[in-house]
């Protein structure tokens, strides 16, 4: 089988080098563009990136030239595009791509809560692909944030089973979060901070439009707290349920272990989707991010709480399962239900 | 006026070397004497203690030679004891001073419980050293575990002005609170884990002593999830509470700003004692720990709660106002009230 | 006594607010006037900087309008600044108020070569002041890189004992070094790098102009190797140094515990500079770096070396005894000089 | 190919689980004994290893029960041994095993210094394993201290090329080193410390055994500073080195970047052993320790030194090139060489 050609939108940042380096062993795409700001294009992709993940860039990624973020740019023959873009510039670049009839798999936010956009997390609602059917030409599907990936999977077989009621959450958010150069050294060596963006905000909505039905969103209240910690990759999250029932800790957990997710077998998404672990002082971000190949949520402490019912943690790492691994899974679910544009 | 005498017991230990910097220049306090194990006794204090604060030990208590923790061979004269003796040792040794008529001010947790023994922030529940009556002829006094303390201090003007419900707190802890050596550096560095001991089981249980009457602890649910971080000193708490009559974020401001805690006035304590910063990413361990000499708890991000009404960040430096500071202050309340044994 | 008013150039960077901080109740100087970019003028200081360092900036600093970094707008009487410019901007603006007649004391690089712009640590080359003779009307001193002073200070005592022949240096340094925000927290989270800037070359160049004559510089080989470390505050170093007549590493240290430094006392700097630690892990920045105030010089590891004769640690606060504090320093040598214009 | 059995001695220890973990799928040794002090013997592997490396122990090890350290324990069949012993206790235990007539290949130091016991770096010296001739029945074969190997890596190029007259080498080395729980967290959290042990003793002799004939070692002087750095993993060295006939940095570079090693090939031993960076800020640890599967290492900023001639970085993954890997690779030498014992 040939392999599907993609073109990655704003490919030099953190997100952007992740789905490179995920990319190139994958079995079914190929990156055929790399695309960034006019400061990067023209230049090659090893010299524009400023590699910042291990190693070095791919070498055939890193030798080819770095696109413009336009559709006239491309070359011919691709019709997919992972975007990495900046939340800033994405919003009128995916439009662009969209109405010249592409389909965009975006990681970024400024498309997530569009009424017609699906926003997808595979193993949870692919059904909700539905959605693009409202757009056209061209269509987008957007992935969460970083955090509200890890807490909508979690909280999907409990919703399923049981609804769930209310949630608070809590965050221990790796540096990574904020991209490349990102946070400041001096803020985070030997400290934490609460997150000054709108991550709370991004955590209490987003996980509602994905757990919802695809034409509307469900209504329990998230309230969520993040914290930025010298932690490079990898978002460990304490969440306290009220579920429907009040069911034990023990029937979460069993709950939990069972889950095997909805939708189609991908080949990023493992299965189970969830890991639990019973030892008392993980998940931990260093020793348990690489679970799944980095899209596995690893699951920690599920026990009765005295205020809302249960309480878990939940660890995810942020730039594969929260974001690269999330776009592509999701261009991969767009392959599995026929939904390339040819 | 002359100086009292005190004497160490755990002197050596990471919370017996903040007691002992925290005394270098106390105005009422002088260090008569240092205790430790029988691994200690004979060595100088300079040479058993391995100075692990900044600087070094304090000149005059560096040459004195550390003492065994049995009140016969403490110096004549000395009737009151601060001890920062483990958990695992305190209990017979804090029973032994006692029975020998000694005044213990104790940072170890095998008595917090005990009903006859009050466990006091001073500017909270000053009022509960009326149960050392019930104890003699020496008495103990208890100060509350580290995350227990900022807890406390921050939901007392509101358990007092409105009354809580319910509680739901997670922790970002600093490894100075696992004492010394403490956390595996390998388990630190560039990552978090959950607490693998009873701290949530503390958070849960503690604060409901001291915000009840002496006789009868309050009752609200208390949900904590602890985590340690790679901070030197600084635990940092998310508190999202239920108050009765649902309060607005902007009502609990102004009642937190304004409290003056109870109590009479003590040199270490600090008025007003919580610090409110209206900084987005603050407050942070490294930026904020050393607010009223390590005994100020700063408040950040007071908000609405979706879930539980209000929400807010608090911070304390854990090994002072957690800890040895809170020892100290509650020994200047003992003194403040005529309580320091003759 | 009058306090004499100084202004400080750059005040809302990292070295800027730390010359806020040091000089809040500086017993000779008193801060009329804060200058930063055309971004920040206009503003508050409390607006404008940000403050990054511990707790906020002083009340009534931040109660100052920032001005623009010209000398038509600083206020009347003010004859002296203290410049934590950036490189990029410094030179010119420095040239400009020399030009009209100030004493500007930097920190900054560009004039650090200049042949009659003297490079002084005051206990080292307070003679080199001479220079500014042959400046005029105004006139600029500069201080060294926050390494280089350091290793000035530490080579001292040799250097006019023995002679330096050659040195070997090695770098631990803190990420305050690059500013604020300056290093990304995503290369320092559990990680170290070689510095990608020319601090070795700074680090081999100017501790020969400062331990040289006035006139003309020394000239043994220095080389140096320098790598950031997630430390906040506190540049280490290893030398390992050839001297004339090869004294021991005991010779070594005892000239290094005598040495009282030169030039007038300075309420900034302590005597003696150095401090010599005997524990066999230190000097370590969390705990060494407060030692003076953040001006005294730790030393430690003092012992024979198979290939130079002799190696030690030396351990600096980098922004205070590196930074502002060096300005500091260097400002109040003029006055005690009687070298601030009237 | 029938796989060769092999016990691991030690097995519960950082390094010993490092060589489980890298065991698991090996092309031709197969793990056929977990033993480990007598508070471990008689549990499961899973329960006393208290795994500390990312994710879990393989299941198949984990399920095995741990044995006591005596040759008697062991099954039958097996006669190669892979040493992670601590220092303390491996001497001893070495020696009954080698009377028994065993091969141990150990990373442990006791015996690294007796005359018959080859030191060895496969690429390096494979040559002096003619040394087991002089020992018998059994044989004990080491491999150097974590620093050592890398160290003498990189230099064996240039020793081979133009020979070695002196080295200066500083370190900055990860808290994997110290074992765990090694390190205390307290000591690492936004810290660095000179290397309490015999670090820098060791980096000064054992090279020189490596570098050697078999029979005499090399006699350069080699002058170290180590200090611990809040890394995971991964140990960076500046070296600066006198060659004979002082070549440039670019002759250096060139034959370092040619080097192939010497010796037969090995699965676990890539080949170039080195690999050669031109990015300024490289190499650095959390970016470059997976170069190679963690044996490769990895030379940057090769520069002309003015004191010693020649500089550079140097970096390896200290518990799999400067331990696990060692050892294993060494069994896979006495392998290749026809010297297991039957």
């Amino acid at each position: 089988m040939n392999p599907t050609p993609v073109a990655i939108l704003g490919a030099t940042g953190m997100v952007g080098q992740r789905m490179v380096a995920l990319l190139a062993d994958h079995p079914v795409f190929q990156i055929a563009a790399v695309a960034a700001s006019q400061r990067s294009a023209g230049k090659t992709y090893a010299e524009a990136s400023n590699w910042v993940l291990e190693g070095q860039a791919p070498a055939d990624v890193g030798a080819m030239v770095v696109r413009g973020c336009d559709p006239q740019e491309m070359p011919g023959g691709v019709k997919i595009a992972l975007s990495a873009l900046d939340a800033a510039v994405a919003g009128p670049i995916e439009d662009a791509f969209r109405a010249a009839g592409w389909a965009i798999v975006t990681n970024a936010s400024p498309h997530r809560h569009d009424p017609d956009v699906p926003l997808i997390v595979p193993e949870v609602n692919p059904d909700h692909l539905s959605l693009i059917d409202r757009q056209g030409p061209g269509y987008i599907v957007a992935n969460p944030n970083c955090c509200a990936i890890p807490l909508s999977l979690a909280l999907a077989p409990l919703h399923e089973k049981w609804g769930v009621e209310a949630v608070c959450v809590s965050t221990w958010q790796a540096v990574s979060g904020a991209g490349y150069p990102g946070e400041s050294a001096w803020d985070m060596v030997g400290s934490v901070h609460p997150h000054a963006g709108a991550e709370e905000e991004k955590l209490a909505l987003e996980p509602l439009k994905i757990l919802g039905g695809s034409s509307e969103a469900a209504t329990f209240p998230i309230s969520a707290r993040c914290v930025r910690v010298p932690v490079a990759d990898g978002h460990l999250l304490s969440v306290q349920v009220r579920l429907t029932g009040s069911p034990t800790a023990a029937e979460v957990s069993e709950v939990m272990t069972a889950w095997q997710g909805n939708g189609p077998d991908l080949s990023t998404c493992p299965r189970p989707p969830l890991a639990i672990t019973t030892r008392r002082h993980r998940p931990s971000p260093r020793h348990d991010i690489g679970a799944g190949g980095g899209m596995t949520i690893t699951i920690g402490r599920i026990e009765d709480c005295a205020v809302m019912g249960v309480k878990f943690f939940a660890l995810g790492h942020n730039t594969i399962r929260g974001a690269a691994g999330a776009a592509i899974a999701n261009a991969e679910l767009l392959l599995a239900m026929g939904r390339v544009p040819p």
